[in-house]
């Protein structure tokens, strides 16, 4: 069934935070991310050993990216040969450089979603109409979020190797009651205002190549449920990080409706999406010493009028 | 007098660390940011106040760059307005989305350079080749900082509200001796591996367009000295954060060279660029509270044989 | 005055083409040129000499635009240092490329506008609804007009020289009257349905630095007259060629009114603007010879939606 | 096998016309199209029809490009929705626009190679150095090419029709004596110095998604051989015009050898390639009346320092 008002339906019951940080409010669930969750952030840290979260992007081999979007392109402006050929004259002193340019979506790589990113029944987050997208991000755009950062504590949830596999497969999904037992198997504790890393397996399976994007892609994730948005709300969850392009499982195999928790999570209750990130490092460090949580910082490119922005998140143990 | 050996010759006493972390060392002095540092970082917290410092870029005003690059660009790919003309298909469900693409130099915005981007006598940071720049960064590129992130405590050492301006002129010049004094004066503490955030306020007189960019545009900043660059050197200093588009006066006076300290600190002592960082905010806080000492994160996006990487700097106080 | 009803008031009286070529038209004027049109072009030819129009794109110095649009710009992808670098691998059998990439606005350069480039009134050509724009040229964008090409007989005016000028000055404006008399001076015909190629000089002007692009820009060309806009429907003028950024005289000096010929013979006539042409060559070896007439053929880059295509026009004398 | 001096040993004893047109050419056999020609080419119009022969480009679907480049893509800047939403301003009396940006490689859609495109053994057409391409072409790129535009006569020869297939096969080929037999049977005479235009349907197929763009990529085209090479430079070929992304079969059988013709025809005889024109409605049409010679004009973007340029060649029969 493929019907444009399934979503609006299916999330008549479910919780919103529209209003809640106020009429202008373009951070949504980053409100929660206040001094005493920096704090506990900071407190976290044990080890003091820092990963970066970003993949690389504009890759020779062409990035991953979903459907419908184009990888990112890097072209080198400058460079010793182009000096050699006389395209550039050495600078006064003798200094020479090398320069290059970079092309790709504002979701290049690893990367937030603004929470105006995606939308139904002509409504963004908190209201604003989907008019305001038009030429650019009027209203809940990315810059607000880059200007604020994601500081917090966090919780990696390995939810493959819970599952006791390498990476979880095609179309594979989990819920809330998943992470929680996940967490609980890890001996870690999901707190109110956990900034929550998921992972999948599934960046690494793409970047292996054991997976590809065709024209039948279905990434592994959560699936949507009443009681997973309300838990996602009742928890105050300011921000999910995924290590899938789209941070939750492609279609709902019963409705076949579309990437249903940008609807819930991202557009009704303002968590922001972290898309994209690798976990595979972080985790195979996090099984050998069981410490699974940290300090997580997050402050994606300030693009004016963006829908998102690359970021290479950084976590301390 | 413009001769292409002046740097070799004003550097031939200077001091280097090529080789000092090994012959395939890309990262340089933040060698010198280990656990300890990350420590020292966190341990500087005491408000749990959080500072973004990346400005915006793809602006429609056009963003400010270096004479020769030019600004950022952001394209809408998906809006409203073209879900109602047929160019978009509402997904399954009833979902729609903005999306949007970004074009720009590597080093657009708030920026890391990497070790390798300036070099003379055909040989980058670490000795490697000149050559080793041709057709994207082989060596010494963004990929590995990128990877690594750049953790530690930081100083802000306010130069403007030091001097009693709102922002220092064209031109003018400063050393590492105005910095400690500028130190003494904060009351705050430069100590050994302290990154170093030394605000002008010369970006913010772009923005305001108080100063414009043109054919003979001449930054204000740091000045070559070799007593400059063995106290860079024996303080550690892992990297330099300032808010000009290259963290140092454009020439020198004398000689008219170019960007030495790009000579003598980046590519002889490794020591990691940080350019245009916006520091006006944070400078009227810390002014106000006297505390001019956090815990600084920056980590570029991490392109592929990039040249740099736009960072949007966090800084915790 | 800057009241926006004025280009309405101004052509109330003036004569449009729309549904003269039905309801669907998206060529307006190219109508004209038939099969007998282009026997007259090719009827013109004496001396089978080529001149081609297009100016250089992409150029180093950076390309002239018109305010608020930005440079084409080139960019290697592979050249012979990228392959002796280990970027890219020899095909089997000895062969190597050099490859590249280009952006710019689809109207960079010589080029072609569509006849939906501008409106007013919120309506395009032929009457078509301006959100029509929206997302992409959904009606009378260029498409349709580089399937068509232009073809035909085309006259050079060079009314630079019939002033006795290298080129004319900022601001300077002529009309129809001007243009029959240069044509008398040249011992040219105009006939109906004869490509008027206007030359001012004003290119070559910029390219030599002598003009520059600033904040008070205005160019010189063609200024509104009712009479004038009767004269090209009575003529069925099916193409504007010119040597400036936009064809005309960039404010009616009276009212200030912006690119009235953009409203009165593009949109409103359906007249094909050719813009940014190089004829300063061309216009020297008329000068010497005297024959002004010859084979025309333009035929811009078919950019789906696009509007606007980049051409190298052809004349033969 | 894959020894990348196949090459130099198949084409030791094939000639050149290296210094044939001076130490300084950068149009190779286009200097055999005099205005001799050109008046050969007028005179050959019968009919004053007109067909354009380039393919849409920024195609909203992706455009068909060759393994190792990708699609171009054209970005809306300004439409209605953009002004409505705030982000431009009415011009002085009304008037609104819409604007786009378009990027892609030199090469993208219907275009004529530089003759310094390809090569082998450090060597480009007229001997050049291979190094000479590094950071952009500085000899024997589009420009001359561009500047001189390629006018003259041409014939279809439609090798489909001519075995009577509506497109060739993968990997299939066929040789000068194919394009003699086709063109007697055609009726139409292969002169000296005729632009060949040589139709497989093979864009066709692409298009119709019949065939597609896979890690097998083998196009049909013409093969080489010695006296292939010899007939080309006896009959003075100027330029070749296929419907095939790169103007011959992909591979030799049986060497394996890679794009033969590019460095037997291009880089050592200097014709002019024309690649992925649309024949198929220019042959449908000459398949009804058995006209198949006419008047050829391209003239490619005049991209500074290109591999190539985007073309819309016009055939008037």
């Amino acid at each position: 069934m493929n019907d444009q008002k399934i979503l609006s339906r299916l999330l008549a019951e479910a919780p919103t935070n529209w209003g809640r940080w106020g009429a202008d409010d373009e951070v949504g669930a980053l409100n929660y991310l206040t001094g005493e969750e920096v704090k506990a952030g900071l407190g976290a840290v044990r080890q003091h050993r820092t990963f970066t979260l970003g993949v690389p992007i504009a890759t020779a081999a062409g990035d991953h990216v979903f459907p419908g979007r184009w990888p990112a392109r890097h072209y080198m402006v400058a460079d010793k040969a182009g000096f050699e050929a006389g395209h550039w004259q050495t600078m006064p002193g003798g200094l020479e450089f090398a320069d290059d340019y970079v092309s790709g979506f504002a979701q290049a790589g690893t990367h937030c979603d603004a929470l105006g990113h995606m939308w139904f029944d002509d409504k963004l987050w908190n209201g604003y109409p989907a008019g305001s997208t038009n030429g650019g991000m009027t209203r809940a755009g990315i810059e607000p979020i880059a200007a604020r950062g994601i500081v917090g504590r966090a919780v990696l949830l390995d939810m493959a190797r819970f599952r006791g596999k390498p990476t979880l497969g095609r179309a594979e999904t989990f819920d809330h009651r998943d992470l929680i037992q996940c967490a609980r198997a890890q001996g870690t504790e999901i707190r109110p205002r956990s900034i929550l890393m998921v992972r999948t397996g599934w960046i690494g399976a793409l970047r292996s190549g054991a997976e590809t994007i065709g024209a039948d892609y279905w990434e592994p994730g959560l699936t949507f449920s009443l009681d997973l948005v309300r838990w996602f709300d009742e928890m105050e969850i300011p921000c999910l990080v995924t290590d899938t392009l789209a941070n939750e499982t492609t279609y709902e195999p019963e409705t076949g409706t579309m990437l249903v928790l940008h609807a819930a999570l991202m557009r009704n209750l303002g968590v922001v999406f972290t898309e994209m990130a690798w976990l595979d490092d972080l985790a195979a460090d996090c099984a050998a010493d069981r410490q699974y949580e940290g300090f997580f910082c997050a402050s994606p490119t300030r693009v004016s009028k963006g829908t998102g922005g690359s970021a290479n998140p950084v976590f301390i143990k």
